[in-house]
């Protein structure tokens, strides 16, 4: 049972997370682990970078007028605020498409001014409000601008996600045929993967210069530089993928993902990190990455101190008062030189 | 590790979360047990039943004419519907309280409509939709009742909190020196237990026949007779602890806790049962409880029926289509006569 963060009450353990994490360098190396690195894990929104891929080299990016901005939105789970309601919308316009062909569904948004406001107004939830607007709004102009029916973009066995699926397979240097596939709370295919290579695909996201396909380079780092430049678009407002993009200045790609998964690229090291919480909780991940980077030395002294609220979350009474803290409680494992085994397309 | 539910994504496992379980009898005998049935927990709102003993010990219940529908709202962790909103106030005004008095703070009810149609007035949340405002309503009244300082209820210190630490260590035969206390949501102590004292608490709590104490014995028969009685008080709609008392016919009583607590005192065996999940995840504890129910053949072919959403949850998308499911996958050890110690005050 690998231990990753306790939650106290108090001085006392309230409750206690598992947690799996895998550190891989471009070339596949596992450097260092905890938990079982190899856990198949569904890679959730983690996987939202490679689901952009397509929209770049399909050439819907530039069809439809892409900003940077735009292309950052793609891969957000974002919290409906005004900025990304109003940014998928536009999207989706200049492909032609109305919000009624997302099949996204909806949900009450993180921004609870922006749900307050639609409740005031006697509005109902729409699926632009979804944290998934953005990514959908990629999928179905791409499937417009290729021509391709737009009713089903959300099948397994339509181009636009089999393109995604090529483009996961690829970036995670994972046989397409070993990967099993779920429905995502968005109603799209989700792709299971093991934890180290889904720690390698980031490593590539973070060094497109590892890829020999031109196009796909040129893809992918468009795709990191869009994040890291309009990092708000990936989150919003007090949102860790956000403020850890923020602080990191360009160097640090992060994706969160459902169920405690959380990807880093590391564009200066060139190395992937993923971690996943073994029952899913969300609240330990920030907790755990922040611990991550502290053991590796990445950002100390310097942007992980502007992300402590991340690093040790404190729980409060409903009156403000601190009753407890989550505390990340690991020791990374230093592998010796073990080789992730990359597949062949 | 004790893995007691798994939670699909398709076919795949996703996460899955450890448990912790204890049954024991009204004579403090551990019967069943997963996990580490002795595991030091915060029992949370799970002591609600008997931190509301005291409402009743003293007087104040007689004083402010409770009816059993108040009581049992004195046990709640309510949704904030406006029949427990109304009723909390009512006791206060009883006591010749106003709102401003409770210091739970408060948070957004579980009861969606409530929360829209407060938006939609343009009113702010108060102390009265919090979950725990029955059990402060209590409270204060008892304070207001005894003659004592109502500001500071809440402390640890204050006779009120005090005779429900006694009640709590009498209930659950645990000494009250080894009770570690901390501070819950709501901003009053909660008490750190053995699991299988929570069950053994609860099987008192199932069974006042037991208590020597006739005044104790009388005061905890009433709330017991209360919760069952007006179940929807102490949940509300589509909640589990209302549908599982419902479901059980007076037979069942069953508490939840924040952070995957729950706890049940069966009145026909005379049994306490007590389960945490590890990562305090509450969406587990439903589910175990019902597997738990089922292997000991409690409710089998009758009231479990009525509780299958609980004990197999379906995960859907945002649109509603079935992407997983929450299952319940552990089996019970019969413990063979292991009698607790009972703690002598």
């Amino acid at each position: 049972m690998a231990v990753a963060v306790n939650v106290y009450r108090g001085d006392a353990v309230e409750s206690s997370h598992q947690g799996h994490i895998a550190v891989v360098d471009v070339k596949g190396r596992l450097l260092y682990a905890y938990g079982d690195p190899y856990r198949l894990t569904f890679a959730r929104s983690a996987m939202k970078p490679f689901q952009a891929i397509p929209v770049v080299e399909t050439g819907t990016a530039d069809r439809f007028h892409f900003e940077p901005a735009d292309l950052s939105l793609c891969c957000a789970s974002h919290s409906g605020e005004e900025r990304h309601r109003s940014r998928a919308l536009s999207i989706l316009n200049r492909a032609g498409l109305g919000e009624e062909t997302l099949v996204c569904g909806t949900h009450v948004p993180r921004d609870s001014d922006s749900y307050k406001q639609l409740i005031r107004e006697g509005r109902e939830l729409t699926p632009i409000y979804s944290n998934c607007s953005g990514k959908h709004a990629g999928m179905v102009a791409t499937a417009s601008h290729m021509g391709e029916q737009v009713e089903t973009y959300h099948l397994l066995d339509h181009p636009v996600q089999q393109r995604i699926m090529d483009a996961v397979a690829d970036m995670t240097c994972y046989p397409q045929e070993n990967i099993y596939t779920g429905v995502d709370g968005c109603g799209v295919p989700v792709h299971r993967i093991p934890l180290a290579n889904m720690a390698w695909g980031y490593a590539r996201l973070a060094s497109p210069g590892c890829m020999d396909n031109p196009l796909r380079q040129q893809a992918v780092r468009r795709i990191a530089e869009a994040m890291v430049a309009f990092p708000e678009m990936v989150g919003g407002n007090e949102r860790y993928c956000t403020d850890l993009m923020r602080a990191f200045k360009g160097r640090i790609i992060g994706k969160s993902g459902a169920e405690g998964v959380y990807c880093i690229g590391d564009r200066d090291l060139g190395w992937g990190i993923a971690l996943k919480i073994e029952d899913g909780g969300a609240r330990a991940a920030y907790a755990v990455m922040s611990e991550v980077l502290r053991q590796l030395g990445i950002g100390n002294g310097g942007p992980l101190d502007d992300l402590k609220p991340y690093a040790n979350p404190v729980i409060r009474t409903m009156r403000g008062e601190m009753a407890g803290r989550i505390q990340a409680e690991f020791v990374l494992d230093k592998i010796e030189s073990t080789q992730l085994s990359r597949s062949t397309h």
